[in-house]
């Protein structure tokens, strides 16, 4: 099989091959990737974040079904290490596509973490763009949502989720500290397991805070994601985002920031790239060895690597 | 405050100082670990892995204990992003540190998450050669391990202790996949909450299996790390694994290997800071447009931009 013969639209199969070449041959991945390119900023990308066990995967299982019942096609990225849909890829796909299985309308991959240290594979953002070139109406990005100010999900999501449950005092905090600036819709999940309507109220007065007046005020809705409650309220309240960024223009200005955030991870796949297989050099692991012995430091040393090899 | 000053063996005040500007002014922070880093070398980094809810940030307090009574200072670099020590940093200091305040011989740091996509912040190699040439005896670091077949903190630890608790039957069929090459000492914690010793014995079944005959056979502790329980047992198995690192060679081995890891982060941090600074140009403009209008694919606007700023 090679590159040309994997161009088809809708060919899941045929996307699932591509994505795996981008671990195993990635040089071919992208290489398929480049011919498709022009077919991608079509897909709806929906970030849902929020902390380990509030319910995310659940609730991603009730969107896709919503989804599907309007005939759009929907891709998931799984990025949070707690998932089932990425624990299913490491412990025996358990939960991962049982309940879409054989549906060639639903497309699920977990992207594996590449190790804690060197963050996630560098392919998630192939991975979505291929999603949306094969056709993805939608593409659900599940990550952790752990605080930090800026979360790269809401550089990549059209629209990002916030998944909470009631008796997470503490995140409403942090809601304070960054998240709210990032989520366009709140979901407060297991909305029978406290007081769900008291952190509504909450969730409210913390956004009211807002120091400007806002064009989008996110709406909180109430889940109960297992048993599909509040489902409905959900799905309209992504619509009307989803309305109000193409109103707005939104969705176009979106476009132009993540042609430069995927620019800039290009460039980083391709200069590592040709820096790893430079590092086997004799004179490189003299320098490694002297880094070992500690008469010489790491940055000086990288800053000798790229006078010598960069040019 | 100038680089210069902040080169006291011991002075965790400092120390945190330089972590700070690690963030905030790279440059200042590089040029302090370039001083000090013919110091390093000789902490002993132990790596504390495992999946969400096990218990890895109580075990990590009672050896903070364990090691202080006998003397030695200990740092902590939390790099899990369901550790009470990470979200403490996010949600308000809760738990970091409430047990060893006041001691300046615990030097605690967590490591925000750069955002889900970009990975954990490039600075924590950074972190664990500071506390290093600060003098820190021990420096333990907490990750989550999802059961990838190479996880970083096996590059960076001497010693790698991966924490279950009984009922995970899924995790060891993880184990199989992969962990079990990179543990060295293994840990059921909770041992109360189900039945750990047969646990134990699966696990060893499963060590068994190892292809080729080992110089290390890890060593299974059942703990409970809340009362205290085993934590003598799990000392006296760390002790002698360092012990035979020592003897084996390995250590110095892992030494040169952590050289080149090192080495290959210090460029990429330096090559992504050189890029950062060209994405402004004119010329790098006008193909993010293209590349949002989809008439230009990332990887090939990649490859021009290293071509014309590359040299």
């Amino acid at each position: 099989m090679r590159p040309s013969e994997v161009v088809e639209l809708g060919d899941v199969r045929s996307l699932a091959r591509v994505i795996r070449w981008l671990d195993d041959a990635p040089e071919v991945g992208r290489e398929v990737l480049k011919r498709v390119y022009h077919r991608t900023g079509r897909a709806w990308v929906i970030g849902v974040t929020g902390p380990a066990g509030v319910g995310k995967s659940s609730l991603i299982n009730q969107l896709i079904r919503a989804f599907r019942s309007e005939g759009r096609t929907v891709g998931v990225v799984a990025v949070d290490p707690t998932s089932p849909f990425t624990g299913g890829a490491i412990l025996g796909d358990r939960i991962r596509m049982q309940d879409h299985e054989g549906d060639p309308g639903v497309f699920i991959r977990s992207v594996a973490t590449r190790g804690q240290m060197g963050g996630l594979s560098r392919s998630t953002f192939d991975i979505i763009d291929l999603m949306d070139a094969y056709g993805m109406d939608v593409i659900l990005v599940e990550t952790v949502g752990v605080g930090q100010d800026e979360t790269d999900v809401a550089r990549v999501a059209h629209t990002v989720l916030l998944v909470l449950m009631p008796g997470l005092g503490d995140e409403v905090q942090a809601l304070k500290a960054g998240l709210m600036e990032i989520a366009h819709v709140f979901v407060i999940n297991k909305k029978d397991r406290g007081d769900a309507e008291r952190m509504r109220q909450e969730l409210r007065g913390v956004l009211s805070l807002a120091p400007e007046a806002r064009p989008w005020r996110p709406p909180i809705v109430l889940t109960d994601a297992t048993r599909g409650a509040g489902l409905d309220e959900l799905v309209q309240a992504l619509r009307e985002h989803r309305a109000f960024l193409e109103r707005s223009g939104e969705w176009d200005r979106r476009r132009q920031q993540y042609a430069f955030l995927r620019l800039t991870e290009a460039v980083r796949t391709l200069v590592m790239q040709g820096i790893e297989t430079r590092l086997h050099d004799p004179q490189v692991q003299e320098w490694i060895q002297a880094i070992a012995a500690g008469t010489l430091d790491p940055y000086s040393a990288a800053a000798a690597l790229i006078e010598r090899f960069g040019k």
